[in-house]
Parts: structure tokens; C-alpha cells; sequence
């Protein structure tokens, strides 16, 4: 028998979970809990049940992991405790400056439960962490950057949507080249801003609205797009439709550093994703750590973890011998 | 007071762990064992002593962690397992072949003294294990790149030297970059040793020598250079000296994969290395691992570790608490 898998939320993270554990035969997808009205959710696994969220307790003891796939704004600040000190957990928590209270309250849930909880499971925060983590630890004499995209960011492409006479929209968030360019050529640049990313929206506007007065709002908003250079573009709903439609993204992490008795030489680590789905990815990288939190449960393990507490092994269906023996 | 570090081996490698305790103000140099006579041997560290490596095991009690900074050809067979029933020790055994074994006999020794032995450890085998293993667990249908370079093969620049008439040479192992960009477009290509690297050698040719013959010998060498594009240059010991007297190396790690229902959509991780110098970027991974090490040992770990084995926390400076609120 596989690791019992359930899932809470089933929307695009939750369908991504679901997708990511057919291609991990070791793990098995039991059951799916939703807020809506089970019988109204179709699920792809024929062979997992959908049930109320209020049903999810009664599962403690036929779950070996169940992975949050709420959001963060409000969901996983309340789910997370809560579900910790019934089952082990994985969720996504991603808004960075509040993982340290997050983290506290989900491991005192966890310990009160003896269960294993990894939160903040996913590439920003998750493998976008642990790079810069490793990069830090080996040059200590260095600079990091961080750049997203190309691709889209959700909360921006809300913030467009709720402007007077925008019908819908979508935001790209885009890394400039050049300062990529600087970056790499290690001269470990000072980079504002509006010099690291460009974003550009795609918009449907109401029929009549002002596309001037849309595009000023736009591109004069705070904290979203009046640091930086933005382009707009006015589009028919049926192009939204089927040249946006995927949610792709990515991103890079970089630190340049130095060595030597007196930093003579210059090193660049650099970390890549390009993604078609960012949901899916995200999923992916749950699954893996899924394991990891019911392997660690197993060896008596409690409490919360996060990507840096975890040993990679854990995280692979492979043995020791046989990761040693293929892949270091 | 700091980590109490060894180095055994005063090389390149040895001078590049020197060079990284200095960035890393929790350790502490405090002796260098050699094979030649300590008082010709001068290292950079006013505060560390030298001695001979006969004397080594004598300062069990006063080393915290050794690190072994020999060839994998012949030096660490013998002295990580060795060491390590003294020393909570530290190598970069890269035979990868040879891993398993290497890592039985470490695994004994290193148990039968309590200590942590972390073999293996720098960029390949090392970084470039982690991210391998790492994007195998997200991304379990997909496929593995590694390229190597542009850099300095020792192994290939020794070979070139032990032919007839050559005085000194140099050889770079160098990615080809139409073979990455196909990587990079996700066609998950089939790619032979030809298609992916190239071999360019700057060589010194004694007077009188066959170049011609020096040429043919090099580009036929089987194992070495017969199954790649070979390019050779002829040049003065003088241009050698000047522009080929650093040992730059990197190279990436690609793994390209798919996810969804019907594996519809694809994403790439993408790890890449650029270094000035091999010896020490490899020491600073080491160095980094030898704080692991001695953690490790501190809560009772003994056996034999591999990168696989360690949660990246390990490797910081910083607490649990530090790296949540600043690098997740």
C-alpha cells in the first residue's frame, strides 16, 4: 500500500496535487475535501473519494498526509494549525513575512498532535529558499538576486481586474535582460526596483470605457505598478481567452561571490525554473515533500519543519544506495 | 570559541579550504598536516601551526573536524576511512564509479569511532548531485542534462602532457551550446558525447618536436579525445603561462520534465555553475559541509553522509529562526 494522500481545496493547486501523484506510484490519492457540495466536484482519480471539508477529521488514522492546497491570505493561517494536530501536513504558505508566526502556531498544532508539518512547500518560497540558502552557506562573501518570470503574477492581474470599466485581465511579471546581464557579469550590481522587472497587461475593457483613464490607473497604481515601467495593451476577451490562458512562470536566483585569501575569484551560482503551469510545479514539489513529512512521521518525528530542516533524501522514493549509486 | 578545523593535504584544494575558514568566523584553522618536511611548508594563517601528517592522529581531542584534502586516485581510498575513526572528517572523493564502496568502508570506520564522516562533498560530485536528486523528486517523468565547463580538465591536461614531445599543455572542456539550447527548448533531445561537449588544448611542444604527429595523437586518444571535437593550438610556454594559469571551471544541470493529467505541460530547472577557481568554490562547499558535520556529530550522528543525507540548515551559520525570517 502507497502513502495515503488527502487533499484539501481542489482548485488549480489542489487539481495539481492530484495530477503530481499518479506519477509517484509509491503515494495514493484517498480523498479529496471540499467547501463546495461534494457531489458537484468532479475529480480525475476514479479510484479516490470527495467529501465536506467537515467530513476531514473523521479520516485521521486513514490519511498518512493530508496537503493543504488553500490559499494564503486566508485559508492556510487557519487550516494549517488546525489540521496539524490531526494528520500530517504540507501546505504552500507563501506570504514570506509572516512564515515566522505561521510556523510557530503550526508547530505547537503539530507537537500537540505528534505529527510532522512542512509548510511553505513549493519554488518562492520552497526551491527559490533552499538555493539561496545553500549559495549563502557556500560564499558567505557575496550578493543574491532574486528575479520572477516571465510569468503571472495572480495578485497583480486581480488589482487590474478591479478597476472601474476593466472586465477581466491578465499581468505578466518580467525580468530585464540587462539587469540579468549585469548580474552574471559579476559586478554584483545595486538594482532598484523598476531596473529588475517590467510588467505588462493584457486588458479587456467594458465596452465604452475610458482606455486612457484604465491605462493611467493602471500604471500610476501604488505599490503595484508605480515602481515600475508598465506596458498595457487593450485586448477582445476571446484573445485573453486563447493567447492567456495558461498560467505559466518561473523565475531565476542568483548569489555572485568571491574567494581567495583576498576575494581574488569571482563565482556564479545560478538557479532557473521555467514553468508552463506554476500550479503544477508548485504541486510537484508538495508531492516530494509529502513523503518527506510521512517518512520523518514515521521515524518519530513531530513538529514543524520548513524546506531547510528537511535532508533531500527524504524526499525521493529511491533508497540511499541507490541515490549514491545513480545520481551523486 | 570557533569549529576546530584540520586540513589534511596542503594543495590547491588545501590552500582553497584555508582561504574559505577565513569568510566563515565560527571556525577556526588550527593545523595543516603534510607529507613534506612542516618547515618548508608556509601556509596564510599566522594563528594555525603546520605539522607532519605523521603527528595528525595525535591531536584527536583538539579537532573538532578533519578535512581531507587528498586525490581520489589514491589518497582518500586510504584516508578518509582512516580519519574518520579518529575525526569527525570531511572529503571530496569525486571517483563516482567508485562511490559505494568508498562509502561502505568511511560508513564502518567513522561508526566504530562515533564520528560524522561526510564524503564526497563539492560541486560534482556535490552541488550538482543535490540539484540532480532534488529536480528527480519534483519532476519524476522527465529527463537529466549535465554539462560540464567551459573549463579545466586536470585529467585531460595530464594527458595531453604525457605525450611525446609536449612540454606543457592545458586542456578546457567546453558545452556545446546548440546542444543546451535544445535542452532548453524541452524537446528532451538524445544527445551523444559529441553532440554535447567539445575539448580545446593550448600546448607547449618541445623544440623540434612532430607537431603534426602531437596533433594526430591527442585527437585519436581513446577515452580521452576520440569521441569528442578536438581543437589544438600550439603556443609558447610563455602565452601558457599568462593566459591559461587560472583553473576556471563550472558547467549546469538541467533536468526537463512534464506534468498534468496527460503530461501537457513541461518546465525546466536549470542549475549553473561559473567559477574562477575549481579548488576554491569545491572548498567553500566543504567547508560549509564541515560545519555539518561537526552539528551533526554534536547530536550523536555517527556513520558515514553523504550531501543526500543532510538538511540544508545544517550548512548555515544562521539559526532556524534567522533563515525562516530571511531566506524562505
Amino acid at each position: 500500500m502507497g502513502i495515503r494522500i488527502g487533499i484539501l481545496g481542489y482548485g488549480n493547486l489542489g487539481r495539481g496535487v492530484e495530477c503530481a501523484l499518479r506519477q509517484n506510484p509509491d503515494m495514493e490519492l484517498k480523498a479529496v475535501f471540499t467547501r463546495r457540495n461534494p457531489g458537484e466536484v468532479s475529480i480525475l482519480t476514479k479510484t479516490a473519494k470527495v467529501c465536506s471539508v467537515s467530513e476531514a477529521k473523521a479520516w485521521r488514522g486513514d490519511l498518512d498526509v493530508l496537503i493543504l492546497c488553500g490559499g494564503s491570505a486566508t485559508d492556510l493561517p487557519v487550516q494549517t494549525p488546525e489540521y496539524a494536530e490531526f494528520f500530517n501536513v504540507v501546505d504552500s504558505f507563501d506570504t514570506h513575512a509572516r512564515i515566522p508566526e505561521h510556523f510557530a502556531r503550526v508547530n505547537d498544532a503539530a507537537q500537540r498532535g505528534g505529527n510532522t508539518a512542512v509548510i511553505s512547500v513549493g519554488w518562492d518560497p520552497g526551491m527559490f529558499s533552499l538555493n539561496r540558502m545553500y549559495a549563502n552557506a557556500i560564499l558567505p562573501e557575496g550578493r543574491d538576486y532574486t528575479f520572477w518570470g516571465r510569468g503571472v503574477s495572480q495578485g497583480h492581474s486581480d488589482a487590474v481586474r478591479r478597476i472601474a470599466g476593466v472586465k477581466d485581465a491578465k499581468q505578466y511579471t518580467i525580468p530585464v535582460e540587462s539587469a540579468l546581464e549585469a548580474v552574471r557579469a559579476g559586478g554584483n550590481p545595486e538594482l532598484t526596483v523598476r531596473q529588475k522587472h517590467t510588467r505588462e497587461c493584457f486588458v479587456v475593457a467594458e465596452e465604452g470605457a475610458d482606455k486612457a483613464a484604465i491605462e493611467n490607473e493602471i500604471k500610476t497604481m501604488p505599490n503595484y505598478f508605480a515602481d515600475y515601467d508598465t506596458t498595457v495593451h487593450f485586448i477582445s476577451q476571446e484573445e485573453l481567452d486563447r493567447d492567456h490562458g495558461s498560467i505559466p512562470h518561473g523565475g531565476l536566483v542568483l548569489r555572485s561571490g568571491s574567494t581567495g585569501w583576498e576575494g581574488e575569484n569571482r563565482h556564479l551560482i545560478e538557479y532557473s525554473l521555467k514553468l508552463d503551469s506554476n500550479p503544477e510545479f508548485t504541486a510537484s514539489v508538495i508531492v516530494a515533500y509529502a513523503r518527506a513529512a510521512w517518512r520523518l512521521s514515521q521515524e518519530g518525528a513531530s513538529g514543524c519543519k520548513t524546506v531547510f530542516d528537511i535532508a533531500p533524501a527524504y524526499l525521493s522514493a529511491r533508497s540511499g544506495e541507490e541515490l549514491r549509486a545513480s545520481m551523486l
